[in-house]
């Protein structure tokens, strides 16, 4: 009756435990939800009345302006001709889906990787390889060998603050990673949503930047740094790629909507910008170290982690693996504690057995030591 | 390099004839705009400020509500937990596709239909067979024998002032559509985007509610009567759809922007509504009227057609048929007038050749009569 795809369409049953945990006593560290407190007021006064009517497809030509203008200032040579207003930067997995999957199509990302990404290139029919990152980098040796192996027609990445991993990869690893996709020739993906969450100094020039010859794709969202709500996102393409892209979103939902495009094009211009990036900042690093003070009281002996520097999560790997979908439920129904297992994250997810991913920036920072306390008698009561 | 389906994204070789022709000079009755003066007004102010965070892949709960509602006051038993939002009815296509194409997936359509469901339908793979309507009506007999040899998993239907063709079945034709359907038990789709805008009375309840045991998607849109720059439309569906076509929406763009869900529910909500309805028919109908008047005059010996009883479009039929992607080549750089060519309406375009689609919406209503007059003289001058 269906389209084979849908047999890939995954379970949703981590969604549904969490859905069936938004009770109020539940101290979440399971979601990537902003703030409430760094959302800014939907202000649309002065919002045009042309904006009622249809747009174009590929976006307000102000917005375009000011995303070209950002990228460039990060190092990312490129025109707003090569920009796309998205319909949030989830948008930008479906369109690369469409552009370069069919079933059985070798594709290569990090492990672990973002979860929703992998949803969406499993549905289209994705044979994935996955390369692990080491020490908060990724080996350039071993991405050659997968790209020489796998031969993929995509390479999903996202060296900044990585979700789930947190980490954020340097200079130096980017221009080896690029110098290796440049020697395939085989088109690159990077994902890029979290760069303005840094805590610690800002992430290096996009990977992406540092590429001489082969096709790429750059996404970037307004949804950590603006507001999700309104679901724009962006992508910047090499000009091989760009038409392609412009004619698959238009088949998709023919454009995005304008109101939401205006508003942050009024941020983005906004010269106060600058100072509400930074205030997000110094709020979501009070939670980031929250977390790690507690994390160190209570999970030094359980688990091993890396002080993310950016992006809105920590990476436990546990010292004695157990499968963390199984913890899930019962941190629910006996503690009140939420989290993301961290099998999911992985194309094959026996991979990811005794992970979990933490969010810092929704739960409120005085009940996380509490979160935490919790959460490891847990995982202590486990290995009686 | 790409994706089986990219040798399927279709040329937009009209789409770039027709872009080059936003010309203030031309008389365009080429797209499907609403008129600028039967746009909202898009004020915002009262908008709740927590719709700035992430919401739900279903939509707003007070909008999932008025929505079934109105499709309840039409004759479709549905609960609102049936009613999924869209970022625009283009999305149902984008979705259901995903839901029922493989390469090679056997569907019905009309022929004429749609364009960009057309589109998608053959982005994805879809091997499309059309049943031509005779006299504003779809052959029951017809429509029976393409679903027993081609055995579609979907089958397309736009039964309410159809894009292209402006036909609408009668009550009689809906019910006996439906029992071929139900026989077949094979899922349908109908696409209602035009229902609100009728000229000579109400159009019969939807085809899907006269249903008893065939799964189906029901979609409609808020682009024809409301903002179509918000981008929110919605599809309602058959339990057993239902969940497979959220996972994909949220797999597509998560969920659809709230400034726009919230605005549509303000609207909907408000007692002005049903008069703002009435104002747009009538502002339509002297489109409608016009440029019936200016086809009587100029293309009595032409071309036939049928006066729509609602919807944007007239659909000419040339009496000495001539390849319209030409003809159209000739009205923008010789007269400055632009419409869309009929093949690209059709699955197989070969069958579309002299046809016209006309749009009474755009045009100012004094220019009709000259933009139509210059066209007759073109197709006559294609006869000598």
């Amino acid at each position: 009756m269906f389209s084979e795809r849908i047999e890939r369409l995954m379970g949703s049953l981590i969604r549904e435990i969490l859905a069936a945990a938004q009770r109020p006593e539940v101290i979440s560290f399971a979601g990537g939800l902003p703030a409430a407190s760094c959302l800014p007021q939907l202000d649309f006064s002065g919002l045009p009345p042309d904006l009622a009517q249809y747009g174009t497809t590929e976006g307000e030509p102000q917005l375009r302006e000011l995303i070209a203008a950002q990228a460039r200032a990060l190092g990312l040579e490129c025109s707003a001709q090569q920009v796309l207003v998205l319909s949030g930067s989830q948008q930008a997995i479906d369109l690369a889906s469409k552009l370069f999957i069919d079933p059985g199509t070798p594709l290569v990302t990090e492990g672990p990787t973002y979860l929703a990404a992998l949803q969406s290139f499993n549905l289209f029919g994705a044979d994935i390889t996955a390369v692990a990152q080491e020490d908060g980098q990724l080996p350039p040796a071993k991405l050659e060998q997968a790209l020489r192996t796998a031969k993929p027609r995509l390479t999903y990445l996202i060296p900044s603050f990585q979700n789930p991993s947190g980490a954020c990869y340097s200079e130096e690893n980017r221009r080896a990673l690029a110098e290796v996709i440049d020697a395939h020739g085989l088109p690159v993906f990077e994902d890029d949503p979290y760069r303005a969450l840094s805590y610690d100094g800002e992430a290096p020039a996009p990977l992406v930047s540092h590429l001489k010859k082969t096709p790429w794709i750059y996404a970037g969202s307004f949804s950590k740094t603006l507001a999700p709500g309104l679901r724009i996102g962006y992508l910047i393409a090499s000009p091989e790629l760009y038409p392609h892209l412009v004619k698959l979103k238009q088949s998709t939902d023919l454009h995005s909507n304008r109101p939401g495009q205006w508003f942050i094009a009024q941020q983005l211009a906004d010269p106060a910008f600058p100072a509400h990036l930074q205030s997000l900042r110094d709020t979501y690093r009070i939670g980031r170290d929250a977390m790690q003070m507690a994390l160190e009281k209570h999970f030094a002996d359980l688990a091993d982690w890396q002080v993310p520097k950016g992006g809105l999560f920590f990476w436990l790997t546990l010292k004695r693996p157990q499968d963390t979908r199984e913890l899930l439920k019962v941190a629910l129904a006996e503690c009140n504690v939420a989290f993301m297992p961290g099998e999911p994250f992985y194309p094959n997810p026996q991979d990811g057995i005794g992970h979990l991913r933490l969010n810092f920036s929704h739960a409120a920072v005085e009940r996380i030591d509490e979160g935490i306390a919790r959460l490891a008698e847990l995982v202590r009561a486990a290995h009686r």
